[in-house]
């Protein structure tokens, strides 16, 4: 074994990632889950003494892999398209879900403040392709937004097929900082779990590969965090006076997600809570994730749908 | 002089790669632009014999580089737009040109097929934040498109403040395929010239950073990188028989790309012909233009909104 990891992708210890880091069944309180913890992480034997430096070089590994992934899930969708189609891209029309139509993935991201969402897109997402990603943010819904129901902007957000999105943040604020918050009755909040799992349930029925992650932060990391940011004039833009009220909230918030995860968590779209107090650990357990369910697709680049042999004829006879 | 060219950013020789590449005063034929040239490249003394290992390692270099400044860009206008803005993007919404908003960066990417355009973006932009890119592909346009006029689904494709843009093909296309391929009668796509010009003074005047590149291939290069398209099974899904029209036609697009560049090079918009046969210099070439326009904006780490002291007050004092 090389100092920093050797040159291939080592496979988790113990299981699959997906089958390490799902929430089980029964699962109630987000306490049980160390955010400190390495689970799937090979012992010293396996990453050679540094595991820091060894998962980040992994991680530079997975990429390679994502992005040729990506790349055979784009030429599918492209292939299939024909060869006259638009290429026009991502457009918000193009989303639809009817069966049958090429494959596409989702990343789906939450944590509470500084739990690493950007940092994960920046370091996981930063490997693949920019052509082929579709990365949309959601914030307080905007006055248009809120006059139609929770999942009107998130279906429009939906990438096209073949394309890979990533959700920073997504409908799942509206049964967390909707519930917290009281920004609608409980009612309201309480019936979105059924409507999340039929949405869900037809997103991965149109081969949606989904994959929900919370990134698990402990209260302590948070903290650090946020005092970085108050500290470093370069990450000032970063911290906003709202993010303290929310940490009041803490427990609240773990609350609100423990429910949110218990409920939403079905076999069609499983949730996975990374502990991601260690950064490093975090976008290794997220690479794997996405690796994983890009293997469930079983890509291959699409066979060529004109004569190649009278192509090269064309062209060196020219 | 380290092998692989040292750990920090060279400049371009001779000038800056803007004044380099530039398309000059009385411009009128592309054959003068050799595709296999290098302008800017330091010579062996600079770097150091490996020019290929040395330009990849600058480009990684100026990755960084670009990297921050385009946080800077994002950075400005999330906290231009205050602590409760919402923060969903990039929306087709919040393109608007209001004159004083933050800035933005737009690359405008054209090419002959297989010119490198994809390349060029997994490469440069690749080493940026995918969460700060918007990257919009234009083909042929739809129905829907076809309904407007031909810069209506390019203003709805503008990144928002904040964001560094890509087009990947662009209203250019409207004076070449249109102009080449007869889609539209000589009146109508000789006006368009000066429509463009007058929609990029727009776009320039609200603060747009402008960079249009034309990457340019040789007859030659085209048909080697067709062949290899032919060639290799995992890349038959790039390529398409239309291709080799549009190749049997090369003089008449090389004509219609020099009249689009001669005409529509302006003070406020200049065009930039970037030689691409060698893959290497190219990238090396665009993060440079990159890096340049970035400089234009002065950019720096917005000043905090709120009252540091007392936040970290109250963060501490929990």
């Amino acid at each position: 074994m090389e100092l920093f990891g050797g040159t291939e992708v080592v496979a988790p210890e113990g299981g699959t990632m997906r089958g390490l880091l799902r929430v089980g069944d029964g699962f109630a309180d987000l306490g049980t889950v160390d955010p400190r913890s390495t689970p799937g992480l090979p012992g010293a034997a396996g990453h050679g003494g540094d595991r820091k430096a060894w998962a980040r070089r992994q991680v530079g590994l997975l990429g390679v892999g994502l992005g040729r992934q990506q790349e055979m899930l784009y030429a599918a969708a492209t292939g299939a398209a024909g060869p006259d189609a638009p290429t026009s891209a991502p457009t918000t029309a193009d989303t639809g879900l009817e069966r049958g139509r090429p494959g596409r993935v989702l990343l789906v991201l939450q944590a509470m403040d500084c739990g690493g969402k950007d940092g994960t897109i920046k370091r996981v997402a930063g490997a693949m392709n920019p052509l082929g990603l579709h990365i949309r943010s959601f914030g307080p819904p905007t006055a248009q937004e809120r006059r139609h129901g929770f999942l009107w902007r998130i279906r429009r957000a939906l990438p096209p097929p073949g394309y890979v999105g990533i959700f920073n943040r997504s409908h799942y604020e509206d049964v967390l900082i909707a519930r917290v918050e009281s920004l609608v009755p409980e009612a309201t909040w309480r019936a979105r779990y059924d409507e999340i799992n039929a949405f869900e349930r037809e997103l991965t029925d149109a081969g949606v590969g989904l994959v929900k992650v919370l990134l698990h932060i402990s209260y302590a990391e948070q903290g650090q965090r946020l005092l970085e940011r108050l500290t470093d004039p370069a990450k000032h833009w970063k911290y906003r006076p709202s993010d303290l009220d929310s940490r009041a909230r803490w427990d609240d918030y773990q609350a609100a997600y423990a429910e949110a995860l218990a409920r939403c968590d079905t076999d069609a779209a499983p949730w996975y809570v990374v502990p991601a107090d260690r950064k490093w650990y975090r976008d290794w357990a997220v690479a794997h994730l996405l690796r994983e369910t890009f293997d469930d697709l079983d890509l291959g680049y699409p066979a060529a749908d004109f004569d190649v042999a009278a192509e090269r004829r064309r062209l060196c006879g020219d």
